[in-house]
């Protein structure tokens, strides 16, 4: 079971088409990466800086449906991939079970406080592992039971 | 040449890493989006919700270098396809010549006042076609000298 | 008893010096009404729009301390005043007990789907008076038991 | 003659409402004292941090009128009161000479990298109060020809 987080749109984030704006979603999985961190044992404002740190290089998101003001949005998070010194993060949102918008991010590893990549830290690595293993590459054997 | 954008970023944008959160370069594409349809003939205020109107079903972001507060920020803002229903437009960001954030975002055309596709309609179709045609799409042959 | 609503703010949020930039506070204040009117039995999504709506007509802020990111913002939430056509709602938010930021804002009532005010819906007086009462204006004698 | 900011509400920041979200309303008054503040001679983005800091205390903002996407907003900027620690600027929107919104906002002068208060700079103090005696405070007699 991948982690969830919920997250109900305000009103200023819904544009005059009556839908939330494109660029929220990218916001919805910032706050969806920070909670799903918290719930591995990583505190969010406390290990990134110090620990580690990361920066994105890249985002691809697919939108299937809009979601509107005060809806209930379901985002669950899974890890896909795990580098040497990036790793990716899937977002799947959906409305009521209704595919709404799903995106795969990639982040790199940085040093706190620069922009200079580095490998990624053992303890997030065991960490996004666990939940890589999890989730499971596409196409890849299912994990062991647990 | 393709239209260019500029953007400062504020204050307001800027992270705790001291760089443009991402998801405000969704925000920057769509400003200067809007720039653009400006520049080609169609007042946005007036011309979306009326004559046409989009939705984006795609987006694909990189980031190659960070940008900051008050930086200069150049938008250049290329239609490499155009379909029947949906096109692409790419924005390429960049900082004193040094590469920031290329997007590229797929809209799909939408009856105004709905959420229904609908074929492009023509006056948009001839607009983003010339400007296809000046980029050109990947592989393309040149455009005539102009 | 006040209502109380709580917030995490995003890393989006936070600005370079680390602390949640003042425009926010309008926006958490604003989440903060919704679900506040959601307690109160108006569904937001619906209850908007159809038999009511809002607009600002003023903001008071006033800012004790800052909130970063991540921290556990709680925002209680008061009607202090309800006139003819509009009404005061104060936003008392507190990080860890610490005072973060004050805000009273006044709203006034107007047509749905227009921008004309109008004297406030009988259901929706009913609910804040008596939230009026409970919470009562400074000064006022306190309510009886409840 | 004031300093005047144009902004052109992006479609992001326009709500269900069809008008500009309110909390935008500081952020368009944040960069239009960045841009005040370069006018004045101090590069937003080394002036700050390096050379004097502020943080805001209070914010009172009033709404007159809507402004809608892409409007043309135009924000005068006065300083009518510089105080030892703290300073207020007053932002008068307009939307073709129509009022939207006026936001008075003190700022407390704090030693860069720290939220501790501090006197104003000779420099800033020297710069606010010149423009201080040009807008002059409501009722003060007229500042001398210059």
């Amino acid at each position: 079971m991948p982690f969830v987080h919920r997250v109900r749109p305000r009103y200023a984030e819904v544009d005059a088409q009556g839908v939330v704006f494109n660029a929220h979603w990218l916001t919805y999985f910032d706050e969806a990466c920070t909670r799903w961190f918290d719930a591995m044992g990583f505190a969010p404002a406390e290990a990134f800086f110090r620990d580690f740190d990361v920066m994105l290089v890249k985002a691809v998101l697919e939108w299937q449906g809009p979601a509107g003001f005060d809806d209930v949005v379901d985002i669950a998070v899974e890890c896909p991939r795990v580098g040497t010194k990036s790793f990716d993060v899937r977002y799947t949102a959906t409305v009521g079970g209704r595919g709404a918008c799903v995106g795969t991010i990639t982040y790199v590893s940085v040093q706190p406080g620069t922009h200079d990549s580095t490998a990624i830290p053992t303890t997030l690595r065991r960490a996004l592992e666990t939940d890589a293993g999890v989730s499971g590459p596409p196409g890849a054997p299912s994990p062991p039971a647990r």
